[in-house]
């Protein structure tokens, strides 16, 4: 009964089925092996995007700073919700990469925030040489609060960004999740204009890779440039590149999205509509749970987060926030023992 | 017959089976699973640095930045030789790691710097507001011509860095072979006195994960802030830890090691003395081939780098450098063939 | 009519003619002549931090960024009022000196936060390897809102700062007029228990001149090294040195801040008491005026900053909110000719 | 007898009466007085460059790290002269501003490289992602050992640097000197390519002021901007302002650098010319004394820097090396008395 986390399970068998094929002899080293090279076109292809600037990288955190130092000059602004990863999550990464840079955050329930909250908080950036200027929306898909973008809103965000001359970032390391949810494709995710993409795997049952897709395909100098001197650019690249090429390979990425929101919904249905903080529209769940069920669940070994942390002493009616994440190899039988133990 | 890179080869069966030993079940991420904790205390154990502040990254030149970022200011400078992998291949990651730093290039024979023209640089280095004081040397070893440093350079360098008010980074992307060729453990390593020490095992057969070692053990703490903010905390980081726990188990590491330099000294016997740039004591060689030679390699499919590049067509009885390197996995097949088309 | 900024009034007739006798004959650059050696010496009498570092800066965001470099690490949280300098106006300098770090925003009426608000956004800040930790606590004195911050209040932030492990850094780009108006001297302030002071001039009657003073004396070095490397150290830094001996001289300082404060008295209570957005503690005031009354003022050549701008045309009884600065040079005239004008 | 640098002397009379007059009641801070706005057109006149991107600042040293950190990515590679100011006396502000880069040196006899030394070391740079790629070209002119850039040499340097895809920055701390000793016009300077200018005052009698232009006038923004997070925008602008406009007037800076160049060539004659270690070009002396004359000349109290400093004690007919800068101000007496010491 392991929710603690989509980055906590097993990888999945097809991925070390793949690594152990790339294993095989001697490969060209830091990218310029044939499988390396492929995988960047198929994720164009797969993206509709045959011109952008594509990358691997092994974290989320280092995808993302990575294409926000490509679009986000030293002096920029980026605006994402106040519960963003980029915010809360990755150390510092953004600015250090971007080399300053500055995060305005937005609230918005649910994870998300409106187009009215973002125009409102363009307009109150004040003006002039004082201030840094706006350069980036970030959002990201899944949010953090595991809800869903629709593409008109993706798209509404797009279109108030670049008339304010800026460009959108999204954090997709749950993006397969979201497309599945969702029930669009990557290119029909691209065509609401997104400049970059940030499409993950290591959320979603591989060891450890994430795409970077810039649609200006002019960057990919910057960033392979901007990769290297981060130290992200593998000698043995290969197994990243396997990691993805396994991930493409008849779809497996939706196929392993689409288990950990089936078991995601599962579960939400056990722990009851009432019970949920947040729609429940991918593969994470956000609910209450009085601290006498918690008490059992973890006599029973589950695992997750409480939001904020809490003890297991207490008043045994006192209502906490859990954090219960769901992943590709998520068992029925870890659902029906944790519906049992509710 | 490829010697292009230790880079090149595939990663030893014992260390996929540690993977997907890890792979079992669930773990908790981002280096909190029991794995990862044991393996840096397998470390401070065998480099006899206990206290000592302990990372794993993925990449060398991660590693190398990281430990350089703990030690030098960004307004710091550091000495090192003129073929580093910091200053010829790193794309700027130390600099950009340290937010800054300053490399002071000496010259030497095989890839080493004498204490003399390390004394002599520090001495020629202007002193004052105006300039970029002191902060770290750095090594290589083996050095980028695969030359070996014997225990007591080491140690002198150290001594007169450290009376400099300086320390001491020793990269190690090939610290295997050295210690191998050298006939020194880890430990008696460390006794030098040296203050940062990565140890490589990308090029000794791991898919990809090196240690950064920092002997002063309260930069535990800003390792790790520098490791996150730089991207390079891995979320399922047992899997890095698998890696490097199997090149410990058994001392994989030197088994390896020993056998790429075995194999290096047999193709260097086949080369010849006469030909060889520098003293073979590792697992590389750099050497003069004649081009008909190397069109006969070529042709035969043999693999390896010309320094500087050179082309196939020319003069056959012109000399050209060449560097070839040979991994765990160089077989007798491979040496023997290119010996007979030499 | 001009209360558009402390900026935009003349230099002090004294300061003219110290920067005459400064410019006699032949000095060390760099910092190294007696004067620049003497001023620094009489800041820490002065402040009484005899072991204090300090150096001069030729702007108040050059001064900021180099205080708060010395004591944020690149990972480093700073809290601060929402409408700070260090955020609002300075071009994100803080971000580029410290070379990364986070402000998280406090807000709290009249420019100032309130402990319990400090307190509770230590306390929401999230712990971890994948947060920015808290590093340093701002404040400004006078606050962007033209209020004073009190001894007890200040002594009561950096008790919690000091508590959570961080330093307390106060923006004085207008200290003088609070020192005035809070009846405070120097040494008193720093009894409080401040690590870091910025001491302005430049806002107070000089051309352009700003200490920073750090109670840890062994940040000497790291500091002079920040400013030279920042491109702060002036070559003829006789001429900073020399307005902020004048400043220091006979408590110029305070004569100069006690007239700007008296004058925006004056002007307060020619405006009401009802009109005041905040409080008028120093030189500053804050008010609403009628669109009629700004038209009016606007056509008489009066010179202040609508916040936020207005246009000139429209409803005649509509209310703005305007900003209007007094300098040691403010007269009577003007401000008579201001209220016969309201 | 005061030689030790043109920082040293006093700035002009009709620059002070300049700040005088520009002291005249209210203007509007940042830049936005009319005499600021001026100046820039002013010097995009004189330079022939009406579209030019021009600020100034108070500091070469942050005048040259401006202009570079516009023209260079912060993975790009620098070439100069291994003297150079930038690399030598900035304390590491040019990485600083770029955000890394890192500077290659070149020799070169008298503080200049030539076209062929240059061209050598573009083709020494490794290729490929490992390596930092070419960015700019930089040159000092004068040189750091006092001698001219003649017109055709930096075309030369231009072509090449422009063929291999670089610009090319101009250190110009004495550019009034060179372009008076050369005979060439600031417009026929900039003929040659430059893209990058740093025009000098501070060490041709103003207190402190240096003006940036970029040949490309859409950097205006972005050079605006890291002079704000630079903490460079001065807010008494107009104390900047018209110490260059006093400085363009009636070409004052001419003057003032024909009169430094002249006390040069008439002190070095004094000297010698067998003395001298590279040819007096401008206002800079470079030569060999005996012990036994620097013990006269000490004595006396005449100022200049050894190189390498040297002890007043030893054997009497050792030959030192010593500095001797001329400026505006140096009198005739003064050499008088050096000469007769000598």
């Amino acid at each position: 009964m392991n929710f603690a986390s989509d980055n906590s399970g097993p990888a999945h068998p097809k991925v070390w089925e793949a690594l152990t094929r790339a294993d095989q002899g001697y490969a060209m080293p830091y990218g310029n092996d044939p499988l390396s090279l492929s995988v960047a076109d198929r994720l164009r292809a797969l993206f509709d995007v045959p011109d952008a600037a594509v990358v691997l990288a092994a974290t989320g955190t280092a995808a993302n700073a990575l294409a926000l130092a490509c679009l986000c000059p030293p002096w920029g602004r980026i605006y994402c919700h106040r519960q963003a990863h980029i915010e809360e999550d990755e150390g510092g990464a953004p600015e250090f990469f971007i080399g300053g840079g500055k995060l305005t955050l937005m609230d918005g329930a649910h994870g998300r925030f409106t187009a009215e909250t973002l125009s409102r908080a363009i307009a109150e950036t004040p003006n002039g040489i004082h201030s840094v200027p706006p350069a980036i929306v970030s959002l990201s898909n899944l949010s953090e609060a595991g809800t869903l973008w629709p593409l008109a809103e993706i798209a509404e965000v797009v279109g108030i960004a670049h008339r304010a001359g800026m460009a959108v970032h999204l954090d997709g390391a749950r993006l397969s999740n979201a497309m599945v949810a969702g029930g669009y494709t990557p290119a029909e995710l691209m065509r609401t204009g997104l400049d970059a993409v940030v499409f993950g795997g290591t959320k979603n049952g591989l060891p450890g890779v994430e795409a970077v897709i810039l649609r200006d395909g002019t960057k990919q100098q910057e960033l392979e440039r901007r990769r290297k001197r981060g130290g992200h650019l593998l000698s043995k690249h290969r197994y990243l590149a396997a990691q993805m090429d396994a991930y493409l390979t008849h779809d497996l990425w939706r196929e392993l999205a689409g288990a950990a929101n089936d078991a995601a919904a599962r579960l939400a249905s056990a722990i009851g509509t009432e019970a949920l903080i947040h729609p429940v529209e991918g593969n994470q769940i956000f609910c209450r749970l009085s601290r006498a069920a918690h008490q059992r669940l973890h006599a029973a070994g589950a695992q997750y987060y409480l939001i904020p942390e809490a003890s297991l002493e207490g008043d045994a009616h006192q209502l906490l926030s859990a954090r219960l994440v769901c992943n590709w190899a998520t068992t029925q039988d870890q659902i029906d023992a944790f519906s049992a133990l509710l």
